[in-house]
């Protein structure tokens, strides 16, 4: 699926080409992996068509979105020996969007997993702080290509506030798990 | 729509008969009114059907589910002057489930409307706490009445951890907004 992804051209997320992170794609929705997972199989959702909120998709693409949230989390809860899943849409920059296009984040969680960062609700934290906001990080990653490329990054200012900052993921990784679970979509029932 | 909602007969949410907070009514689904909202325009969308899991919905019952919250989102937005939404379900009790009923939650909102909370994440610990979690409402609600009763209550210890803890709602309260909010969902178009 990834390779057939990338077969049916670039696909956008906001202003990003992520076509080798999607691992599953429909006619008006796509999922893909992140570059910087709050927790493992931390995956998104978003319609393939570039509008910034809920209310902008038509009702098939809503439809459809949502029918891939349920298929997406079942199996992302399954590969990921998984008990439950946080699934939250941030609809609106005033709801803490970062990237104008409606995305779904699926989040697998497991019983005292985040015990350490602050128990179970520290999910949302993550997911609004520098962890989990893909959009930030693609500036970052642009921001490090700029400045590997001698020039000023086009934002700056992402000061390590957490000791435990993840590392972005190479894109070697990403599309190593985009395979993987593009392999396990194909097992999960289309119903 | 809260007199046809009650002519269909008693609404559940998990063990929890709430007709009278429905504002808005499907075949599949029902839209509620809570009783310690967030911010104003907190609202619930929930199958009719009760069962814990989004991956436990019928294709037709997700697809009823989400063209729903859209639809109501879209009216909350417009009635509580919000300019965008948190979305958000905690699918699972190891994702902060409380209660055993797919709940979808729908949160207007303003720049700077948590400001004074900590800011716009700040909505996520409210949505965990004891403020938002309806679940916990109800049972101190059932609490209340038990101890009114001269019984013990049947859960106990909701200490008020927080000096800002909001008063749960009136049931008339509750029963005016969803009149109010019942008429507001006629205005919105179908699609």
């Amino acid at each position: 699926m990834a390779l057939a992804a990338k077969a049916a051209g670039p696909i956008y997320f906001g202003p990003f080409v992520v076509t080798s992170q999607v691992f599953y794609l429909t006619p008006l929705t796509y999922a893909l992996v992140n570059l910087k997972p709050i927790l493992p199989g931390h995956v998104l959702v978003s319609p393939r068509r570039r509008v910034p909120r809920v209310a902008d998709l038509t009702p098939d693409e809503a439809t459809d979105l949502f029918l891939t949230v349920r298929r997406v989390g079942r199996m992302v809860e399954r590969v990921y020996s998984a008990s439950s899943l946080n699934i939250a849409i941030q609809d609106g920059v005033d709801a803490g969007q970062s990237v104008p296009h409606v995305h779904t984040h699926i989040i697998p969680r497991r019983r005292s997993d985040l015990d350490h960062k602050g128990g179970t609700d520290a999910v949302y934290q993550l997911m609004n702080g520098e962890e989990g906001d893909i959009g930030r990080f693609q500036w970052q990653m642009m921001e490090e290509m700029a400045r590997q490329e001698g020039e000023q990054g086009r934002r700056t200012g992402f000061p390590a506030v957490d000791n435990d900052a993840r590392k972005p993921r190479s894109m070697e990784e990403m599309e190593a798990e985009a395979a993987m679970l593009a392999k396990e979509m194909e097992k999960e029932p289309l119903d």
